[in-house]
């Protein structure tokens, strides 16, 4: 069976720059394009060169890119009223973008039209049709109808006139937009469908969908609209956007190829990347994580409940509905009170503890006691990992911390002079080794003092890094007297681990994480505790 | 037009607690069930009594209580092979429950039966029947069909078979769990439809539908599935459960009750409680609110993009779907480069800059070298505030900080004695303030310092507090070296504000946030400055 081909839009750069707490410098637009490039995806809308000088520059500086079959498009919207289009700056903006698809936006709602712009019926139809027509003369020409749905259930002949005007004006592609993301699947399929039909007269003319996430429905109304015969899906990655976003269009990949029969995306091939492509834009963008979103969050395949954890390991299928391989993710198997002992046993499986009741039931007992204190050792496999060596008598440490003081401050509140210092004393086998050190903050200073003080001694360290530090207040409520909970990620060149500490004072808190990222890597490479 | 009401299942305190980082005490789940009581739902599954002393303890207590309406369910699983339903010890826990319902979940796919619990398929229907049976001598008993259309994809005759098995026994609802969260909408509305058909014998019993996220179409398979029939929606409030979550409950009830048309949830009552019930759930599990989350979230009406708040301040239709205040939500303009003049005026409405574009300039400006820095003023009004004053030449400030140090520090490793001292020289009028406070970490105790000192001159701060204190690493892959950015909420009896401050020095980035609160608090009350 031949499937047919869904092209996947891309607009992360542009209406997922719209999303709260979202901003991109021009080398982060750069980076992104270039990763979905390579994934290949279709099309990448890069910008708005009209609203800002950065735009401008990401259209003139990835034409030195080769992006293979991915092409780029620049957004606008049609004409202003009362102008030619060719003397539009906005239209002038467009052309100069020298993109080989130019994406234009007009106005399908009536009502939108003659409360908000304030044009007659008629002229947002010259805007429309103009503006596509001169665009088209420069480029291939998407034409993206706003509030199409909206405006359908308004005025369902005036919106069709909408996407008249542009197929007469030479656009390609219509792309159906939900901007308010108010719609329901099964009005999606019904007015997508008539759209498909009123247009007919116009066999060179495709379909696309643009679906917002407000309802909570923006990858089902993607699907219900490729069902009707849609074959383009606008969205982003990670669904991240304006409001609540627009559609995922890593969820809507794994839809079509995976789940749906039928359907290809990315000109078949694999979705590995979209794992780390998800992670990737959320670094750059610099948002956290969404541990449960499907497919790619961290979460999506990690088991807790007990007996779900003893059904995985018999058979995969019966909790998993996909092979997490297959978009680049991983089973995870989560410790925590609910774990009973299966999941205790899986994650420590290299301890070989499988068959001692009561080692399992004493790890468990310690894992209660910890997270009755605001511990969580789910994204902490490096202090659990500790932690099973301390239950199991197998710890053994390789430094013994004496004291330590941090001291940070300001001196002046107009020419600033801001400093942070650590002093810490530790016995190093039969030694006590005192050091202070200066850093970028109390915590880095105190990291500082730490590792030079061990580096004599453990060598080893030096391949060791901090990745990521992050802080959480566990009891809200309290403000800054509230408990907190700090996580270190630490790497070498091999892997990484998580360590966690907690404490009503965040330097002991971390102070707590960093000592466990230490030994966890002098205890995975078996170093032995100098004397 | 008549109504048809669907019923609402709550399982936030069972299934929402298998989700990562999800940790519920008895008193949280004690809240959590009476919100729910008083927000109208119709069943809260309360937990597994027989997997621990809490849920227990949970449906003791929760006897006390006066629910209304609202029933609470005990969960667990089908007897064990091989054992009198009377004499096994999780249907005699789920009797000792004493709850008017009891939900009770047995096996659809014969593959799971043969090869997870290992039993015959014949045992399987004898474990459902006689397990059904033997409680509804005790209680209304719901049968959840885990797996359902798994099962019924690899075998439609055995999975109607549990189905029937479960309605001889006197089961009077047939909940059917999509467990995997693979299912799309159109297997939904079939397999559904198929289920209630084969069932037309049984004129009692209803149907529920159970959906998890994994696809991204938990929501939109809980619609389809009502529109086939199904009379009873499980899911959790946020959408919190193992793996990508369950159905969101607050987005199903949204869509029911204002997009779809022909249904009623919770009897009819207003959804406005909704944003409140999903924050007071997020805060009690401790977990993030989801900022992007449909209806509710606080960026679900957050509006960014110029031309957008250009729009809504024409024509809110042009942008929101449905006026939140439907859900209890509230419409919020962002600041942002993106923003453009709309957005900045819209903020800045009680500062009168309408009509000052050399102004708005100015402030635009700011904000976008202050963006450069790491600042975001998104979450930070009572910052933006202040520096929309300074920009205006309005603002006064009521001290001036000198200098100030903090030290944080632990004595001993074994008997741990950790403190936390500030010191710190403010200018307060003509007078150079010298004080010293202890506090619970460093920056609990500059708090406590600063408040301390200015309190004498501004007895105004008396009744202002910190409500949350978060940290966030702004450039990610630097570890502790990293810029931080510390935002502050703080609240009086009539509002909360949020403040900012960004620094590679924690302490830093805390004093700041800490100067704006007290500073935006005096300034909001027009406090006069000490001389």
């Amino acid at each position: 069976m031949t499937s047919k081909p869904i092209h996947i839009y891309d607009t992360t750069l542009r209406d997922g720059s719209q999303g709260e707490g979202v901003s991109f410098s021009l080398n982060d637009k750069l980076q992104i394009a270039l990763r979905l490039a390579e994934t290949g995806v279709d099309f990448i809308e890069g910008g708005y060169p009209l609203s800002n000088e950065k735009d401008v520059a990401f259209f003139q500086e990835i034409q030195e890119h080769d992006l293979g079959d991915t092409q780029v498009c620049a957004f606008g919207m049609t004409r202003r009223r009362g102008v030619d289009a060719a003397d539009d700056p906005g239209m002038k903006a467009l052309v100069a973008a020298r993109t080989p698809v130019i994406t234009v936006v007009g106005k399908t709602w009536d009502y939108h039209a003659t409360e908000v712009l304030r044009v007659s019926l008629e002229e947002n139809l010259a805007m429309i049709g103009e503006s596509v027509q001169f665009l088209a003369g420069h480029s291939a020409v998407i034409y993206d109808a706003e509030h199409f749905f909206d405006g359908y259930r308004a005025n369902p002949d005036y919106a069709l006139q909408t996407l008249r005007a542009a197929a007469s004006g030479g656009a390609t592609v219509m792309s159906l937009c939900d901007t308010n993301g108010g719609s329901l699947p099964e009005q999606i399929a019904e007015i997508t469908g008539a759209a498909i039909d009123s247009l007919r007269d116009y066999p060179g003319v495709t379909f696309g969908i643009h679906c917002h996430n407000d309802s909570e429905l923006a990858v089902a109304n993607s699907l219900a609209a490729v069902d009707v015969g849609a074959t383009q899906v606008q969205g982003t990655i990670n669904g991240i956007g304006e409001r609540c976003g627009n559609a995922d269009l890593i969820s809507v990949m794994a839809n079509l190829a995976l789940k749906k029969k039928g359907y290809s995306v990315l000109g078949g091939r694999s979705l590995q990347p979209l794992t780390e492509l998800s992670r990737f834009v959320y670094e750059t963008a610099n948002l956290q994580w969404r541990g449960g979103q499907p497919f790619v969050g961290q979460s999506a395949f990690a088991h807790k409940g007990g007996m779900h954890v003893h059904a995985i390991n018999k058979a995969a299928s019966t909790y998993e509905h996909i092979d997490p391989a297959l978009v680049g993710n991983e089973r995870r198997i989560l410790v925590s009170e609910l774990s009973g002992r299966s999941n205790i046993v899986a994650v420590a499986n290299k301890h070989s503890i499988e068959d001692d009741r009561e080692i399992q039931d004493k790890i468990l007992a310690e894992v209660v006691r910890l997270e009755n204190q605001g511990f969580q050792f789910e994204n902490a496999g490096g202090s659990f990992d500790l932690l099973i060596k301390r239950v199991l008598g197998t710890f053994t440490p390789h430094f013994s911390p004496i004291k330590y003081r941090v001291v940070a401050g300001e001196t002046s509140a107009d020419e600033k002079d801001v400093y942070a210092e650590a002093i810490l004393k530790i016995r190093v086998g039969d030694q006590d080794c005192f050091n202070a050190a200066e850093g970028h903050g109390p915590v880095n200073a105190l990291d500082t003092a730490l590792r030079e003080t061990l580096l004599p001694s453990y060598p080893q360290l030096r391949d060791m890094r901090l990745v990521d530090y992050k802080v959480r207040v566990v009891d809200n409520g309290a403000g800054t007297a509230a408990s907190t909970r700090v996580n270190i990620e630490s790497a070498d060149h091999h892997e990484s681990w998580g360590t966690i500490g907690v404490s009503d004072n965040i330097i002991e808190a971390s102070f707590q994480a960093l000592i466990d990222s230490v030994e966890y890597k002098l205890h995975k490479e078996n170093v032995t505790p100098a004397t």
